[in-house]
């Protein structure tokens, strides 16, 4: 142990985005940045430092889902649009999701033994707030399940090795490190890599180059220069299945429904929310700089209040999340999450 | 809904005082500010705003007490020091807890019904990392049981009605407001309202203000001017049974075991932790800004450090808690939670 500091840390500039409240009073406080750009990656609206260098976490399924999407693996094997959202998913472990997956690794020939995402309580457990029975959990109902299974069916469709799918310098993850480079428009050798909660790489890119992904993502047409259909495909894909994406009661699917078929929405672990606007062509990311996710859909609302994308239905339709309540032991609330993330036009 | 932002909302001066890694990369940063005073309420240290005001949460409970004992309430009661202790608990709802928290009621003629602190799954669940059984559960093992159990047996003390008792106009809780503000050296007037998690009245303070009040606490002797021997009793049974005011495997014992005696610890909800030092007649207030759990150890541990207060047995005893793995699904190590915060002399 040093001296008990990490002195030469600089952090971004980033800025108060959402603040939790007791009584009258001010309680806790949320840092953080957001980007809004468009395809090109020009930054149109910003808070904070839009260039903040952040973890994308599962924000970035979409992107690790390109090549196999590229390379026709879903006709390939067979898997329905429904599928090929959990490509992109981080899902509740529902019985939907847990049967579509464990029939997207049969059809590939894989196992769930083969899957090395670990495992968790199902996710559909903390929507409902049940207590989750104890383990042991199935890997088929963890969050990132259906990413894996597409991982592996990859390898399958190429005849790579799968023992080692996961390994950095695997065929796999340096196809989907080039393509994550490629869609998001950052240098190949400048992405900062991680290893995610599901053991799988992770990129950190800057909020802008994430929200531009998404720009690029959510206006997709069948002819994407560099992925062909496959951008589309994801896309419709997400959009036609929010539920698939994310679960019953969860906030992608609200937003993804909200949205109408225009939005295409997906979180991030520590704080992360990507958006794509395919009317718009723009991009929206968001970075709870703390990492807490009670702050993360305030602050989205927020933002897509300022845009000026929320109509009278699309307010209803979110207003669960906009300022929700803190309760405490019996009930009683003791506060609220308010966003209070300003704007500026670049 | 308003506009999506709470507008004239301005931040104290918090700074970056932990981040967590991924890879080598910064992935999240916690904001927070620090305060070491004298028992005067003078600032040494600090880091941050000093005077920002927070919720004091479970670290106001010895202050909470201090009516009840200094109205002879553990004597009349036949209270024994443990018993004292759990006065100011954050307690695991281990069965040691519940059975003395029983106790206490009996000898005061109340009952577990009569708790209005609510349930919620004992901690020590959380402690061990196993999950817990299915609701419902008992007020007995509620974290504050043992305060709530003070709280009734004052109103027995002196023939208070007890079925309001958390009620801020009660005789108990006007009491307790006095004491808080009288101990922390805060005009009652000035103090900042709100309800706690275990539904009683709870104050914000100036953290510097928490850390005069802990610095009266560990350096109390038997004749304190406004509470007599109550602030040497509770600082005592606090000192002496530490896995009573936590549990075990918690940080505050473990803070209170490396003191040898000289260290008086509490930590409250929305990261806020508040340390005396008997030996230098200091107090130690620290707040992290959005209230992340994680990231409050580490910063106790660089504190101290910075303080000159770690010889090798508390550098070793503290270990686990200075530079935490981030561990994923699988185990895998992929980051660290670490300090970064600096006191300056004031």
């Amino acid at each position: 142990m040093s001296r008990g500091s990490t002195a030469d840390f600089r952090a971004p500039a980033h800025v108060p985005i959402a603040i939790t409240t007791r009584g009258g009073g001010v309680e806790s406080i949320h840092w953080g940045s957001v980007a809004v750009t468009d395809r090109g990656g020009r930054v149109l609206h910003a808070a904070g430092e839009p260039g903040a260098v952040v973890f994308t976490r599962s924000a970035l399924k979409p992107l690790q889902a390109l090549p196999f999407v590229r390379d026709g693996g879903p006709a390939h094997f067979g898997y329905d649009r429904a599928q090929v959202a959990l490509l992109c998913a981080s899902h509740s472990g529902e019985a939907r999701h847990v049967e579509a997956v464990r029939d997207m690794l049969a059809r590939a020939g894989n196992r769930a033994e083969d899957l090395q995402c670990g495992t968790h309580a199902p996710g559909h457990y903390e929507v409902s707030g049940e207590v989750p029975p104890p383990p042991p959990y199935s890997p088929l109902a963890h969050n990132c399940s259906g990413k894996h299974a597409g991982m592996l069916a990859c390898c399958a469709l190429h005849g790579w090795p799968k023992g080692d799918y996961l390994e950095a310098g695997h065929p796999l993850q340096r196809q989907i490190r080039t393509a994550v480079a490629t869609f998001s428009g950052i240098a190949e050798g400048a992405l900062q890599a991680g290893i995610d909660g599901c053991s799988a790489p992770n990129y950190a890119l800057p909020l802008a180059a994430l929200a531009r992904a998404y720009a690029r993502l959510a206006a997709a047409e069948a002819g994407d220069p560099d992925f062909g259909a496959a951008p589309a495909t994801l896309r419709d894909a997400m959009v036609a299945f929010p539920e698939m994406v994310s679960g019953a009661g969860r906030p992608d699917a609200a937003l993804m429904a909200a949205g109408r078929g225009d939005w295409v929405a997906k979180v991030g672990a520590e704080g992360v929310q990507a958006i794509g606007i395919a009317s718009l062509g723009i991009g929206i990311a968001v970075k709870v700089a703390d990492g807490a996710k009670r702050a993360l859909l305030p602050v989205v609302v927020a933002v897509l209040d300022q845009l000026g994308l929320l109509d009278a239905a699309r307010r209803d339709a979110l207003t669960p999340y906009a300022r929700p309540n803190v309760l405490n032991y019996r009930g009683i609330v003791t506060g609220t999450i308010e966003p209070v993330v300003e704007l500026r036009v670049q």
